[in-house]
């Protein structure tokens, strides 16, 4: 069961009682004086919700072939449909504010079911918003429809595919699975690797997100370097839409008409439904071999990855972290004892006098048969070295494996401490990256010392990688301006989104758009490439049930200027829970009112 | 020049007289009796076309801005740009039979020019074919508008790209290059590799096509197994649409939404004009080391194929031929004189007695830094080599490159004996690709034995391999049934293209759908996504002046099965054609026309 007030688990909470560097430096860089925790979540019972906007012909219909415990109109399923995993939108659930609910949560098992489920919906101008993992954080299934019919307000499904998880096949010979869309990371892995095989796909989300939500958002997972983007690994799939099922057909490659299966990935549920995807799969690795580097500086770093590409010697995986997020990585270590602490003085010594002066740190991997990770990781890492990378050894990557999901949970650690934190990728060919980078340390720099107290964290990593360019993921945090929040996460999204595109770099890497950043989809596609995305959704979707208010921007929005920024007194409302209810932690909270 | 009736450069014709045993071997497999040309093409004057139906509000408009030379309504020009280079265009052009010619040509030489031109054509409601090098080989750029409007039918132009053919700039970092859309393969390549680069693509047209008709067509090149097809080189683009210009972001990868270039590639001119792309390029190899080897049969070499890919040490490009095509490529070979002609028979001895009675050759071919070359072509070649390769050395894999964009020249040969010689492309998972080889050869076989003298040739080769499969190249020939020819060749094409959909292989893997594959789209995309391409296609080009009645299936066509072919009065018309004219050959009839 997921947090309805934060990231994953109900039982899980990010780890930080052996980190103890992690939380005085959080401190110092923020400037956090208190220890007390002042906007943890309300309780359960205090949020009520608005009463569902059942369409009695839908449910009458549905239930024709769906079981009772498919459908659910209970005000617990409804609020943790209520939201993605932005900080948006954790910050309006934590204060109880749910500014729309779906009605109806549906569960269903099968295609078939899918396919009526969609068809009454188009027949009773129903909205559904398909729900995978429900870990987006652009706004992706938040419901957004602003419809008004003569009935009324139109009904608004969640569609929950948790239940349409299974491994339908393995073909061997051709590398490819068939798996249903809803299948959660971990399950998905497992099933493949019950029978030797992995799909390798992980991104940050991987515990609670799915393969139908990677496919509708173009994911990219840490090790996208040696698999690509999960559009490289797909090669068929099927989509409900309401007049009709796409199925594309299982090649390896065609060149007839347009690629169907590339218009439908990245579709955010605006098309289709899709509800099963045969995917390129591989052989479980015969070797794991990930390794720590420090180089002096960042600029050093890309030099080395961009040798690495151009004499054609790759790692499977590099995640390269600038100067900011090597800070964030030094206290996110738990510390050595003994020797070793004596050792990683003198190292950290020896470094600073040597030129490591703003270190970054570069975990790389290679994976596959032991000859070949032998042979490549040894001209990978010479050319590294060229590079004056300094080895830290296995441990590191370790030390990153084990931790690399629980990032995640700090941000609901941070936030009970009234913390603004967010992310922001994109993605920049060579010969901006760099610029792009420094750029965007700049201007949030600036940003930080004109707003609030002044104080504010930014840090940075290279997470993919490509022949032309790469992936920078940005993660920055101030503390929130009590009673402007909304204005300051926007404005912190706006600048840093403004100064991506400003120089050249795309609006999202593997984010995808969601509401939040429809209003800069003009500029990453053209007006035209939005014409032609809108003749599709037209022709698919003529009533325009399938996840509104997403992707397309919003026009009533782009002309206020106010895109996800609600009226004063959402926020005012806001502020007056949080009066309420000063001095419980976050932990009880969440206990007293789910458990 | 091209040649208006046959395959590429007016003054080259395949190099025959080299060839001693190809062209007795040809003889006696389609049962050639004759040594006489019986249908060669009709003299350039004997073709007079229809007057050219000119909208005179557009010409004025693009008098404006173009100049003199740019604008043509010359029967020579006309009529080169009536046609592609099926068999089916062919045969038609060298009987005389011009079935529509576009009315004007133009040849814009710059972006804003193009855009000015479908503004006005756009307005004027007059077609517009994009014209690249004119290779298409399934109808893609012959005329079709059957729309008739008040005034008649719609003026026809087609939109000839030659001029913009320069390499605008190349990002040495980032490794990307901006290139006109009408650039030929040879200027291409050379204007990249004069600096130091390469694109690496090289499809059996190369010679004669462009950019821009590549990513029109998804096609794929002799090397897409290292560097991809053509859509995976692709950056970003500028595509000129009745509605407006779509241009995409240069970045590496993104998320915003589904990915318009992808929507782009593959769209045969039915949305837009490609006018400029950036693409992917990469260093000119160091080393490039090609070799041949002998398989004892077609299984042998694709489970040697398919242990390369398990094991992830790939050539950076595999042909591999079958049976059929291997007697195909004996013959071809000039033969050994002296020593080398003992050793060959020899070595044919050897063979036979220990099991390669059904001898495939493989051509491997491997680039890069010599170190990676080295270590990757060892490790390759012993897989080969337990898969039973015998190698043939490196002279053979020479022999290949230089005739390689010869045999398109054959067909011209072969057709002025009055022989109907096809090609057929596919690609298929693994776990179905021989069932795939096998079926298509057996009821190709078998067509054979019912129709015409029962005689005829088929052989296939791999031409491009991926993890999960491969593309199979078929390429056929019987004696022209005389008076019958297009219900022959269409009777073949549907036969194998039925016989490729039936066993789970797709449409076509490189040389797009025009029209003559436009009957199985629905098979191929479903129903639904023709329905969301349509939707495309309709936002952009709502007056469908953009390369009519291609890409989808002409409905009327589909109802009476007839696709593509024409009333037996053309037919008849073509037939009296050949009477006139008996006795001449295609060579001296060309230069008398053109000369």
């Amino acid at each position: 069961m997921m947090k309805w007030w934060g990231w994953g688990d109900i039982n899980k909470t990010f780890p930080i009682e052996d980190k103890p560097n992690l939380w005085p430096w959080i401190k110092k860089t923020i400037s956090i004086s208190e220890n007390n925790k002042i906007t943890e979540p309300v309780k359960r019972e205090e949020i009520i919700l608005s009463p569902a906007n059942i369409n009695d012909d839908f449910l009458n219909s549905v239930k024709q072939f769906l079981k009772v415990e498919q459908i659910s109109s209970s005000e617990d399923d409804r609020l943790l449909h209520s939201y993605g995993k932005s900080y948006a939108d954790l910050f309006y659930v934590r204060k109880g504010v749910v500014k729309k609910s779906p009605d109806i949560v549906l569960y269903p098992s099968s295609h078939d079911e899918v396919e009526n489920i969609i068809k009454y919906a188009h027949q009773f101008n129903v909205c559904v918003i398909p729900f995978g993992g429900g870990t987006n954080i652009v706004g992706g299934v938040d419901p957004r429809d602003q419809t008004v019919t003569e009935k009324g307000p139109r009904c608004v499904v969640s569609l929950d595919m948790r239940n349409m998880n299974k491994l339908i096949s393995i073909d061997p010979q051709s590398q490819t699975a068939v798996i249903q869309a809803g299948a959660l990371g971990p399950k998905l892995e497992k099933d493949l690797s019950d029978k030797g095989w992995a799909l390798g796909h992980f991104p940050d989300s991987f515990e609670y997100s799915t393969l139908g939500g990677w496919l509708a958002t173009r994911s990219a997972g840490m090790q996208s370097d040696a698999y690509g983007k999960i559009e490289d690994m797909l090669v068929s799939l099927k989509m409900v839409t309401p007049t009709g099922t796409i199925v594309t057909r299982t090649t390896p490659a065609s060149s007839a008409g347009p690629d169907i299966n590339r218009l439908i990935v990245g579709s955010e549920g605006i098309l289709g439904v899709i509800t099963e995807a045969t995917m390129r799969i591989h052989k479980s690795p015969e070797v794991k071999d990930y390794r720590g580097y420090l180089f002096p500086n960042f600029e050093k770093g890309v030099e080395a990855i961009r040798e690495c590409i151009d004499k054609n010697w790759l790692p499977s995986m590099i995640r390269f972290q600038d100067e900011g997020e090597t800070q964030l990585a030094f206290n996110l270590k738990s510390p050595k004892k003994g020797i070793e602490s004596i050792v990683q003085k003198q190292l950290k010594r020896i470094l600073s006098v040597t030129g490591y002066s703003r270190p970054c740190i570069m975990v790389v991997g290679f994976e596959g048969d032991a000859k070949q990770v032998q042979i490549i990781a040894n001209e990978a890492t010479k050319i590294l070295k060229k590079h004056r990378a300094f080895s830290l050894g296995k441990g590191i990557g370790k030390t990153w494996s084990k931790d690399k999901f629980n990032v995640p949970y700090l941000r609901d650690y941070i936030m009970d401490f009234g913390v603004m934190v967010d992310v922001a990728e994109t993605a920049a060919v060579w010969s901006k990256l760099l610029n792009v980078h420094k750029k965007t340390i700049e201007e949030m720099n600036k940003y930080f010392k004109s707003h609030g107290d002044g104080s504010g964290y930014i840090g940075c990593h290279i997470s993919h990688t490509y022949k032309t360019g790469a992936c920078l993921y940005f993660t920055y945090a101030a503390k929130q301006i009590v009673g402007k929040e909304m204005e300051q996460y926007y404005g912190y999204k706006k600048l840093i989104t403004d100064t991506f595109m400003k120089n050249g770099a795309t609006l999202t890497h593997h984010h995808a758009v969601g509401y939040e950043h429809s209003p800069w989809m003009e500029s990453e596609i053209s007006q035209t490439g939005i014409k032609a995305l809108k003749g599709v959704k037209n022709a698919l979707d003529p009533k325009n049930i399938l996840n509104p208010g997403k992707v397309f921007p919003v026009e009533e929005e782009m002309r206020l200027g106010v895109f996800g920024i609600d009226a004063p007194e959402v926020v005012n409302q806001s502020k007056s829970r949080i009066k309420k209810r000063s001095g419980q932690t976050s932990r009880n909270l969440h206990e007293d009112s789910i458990g």
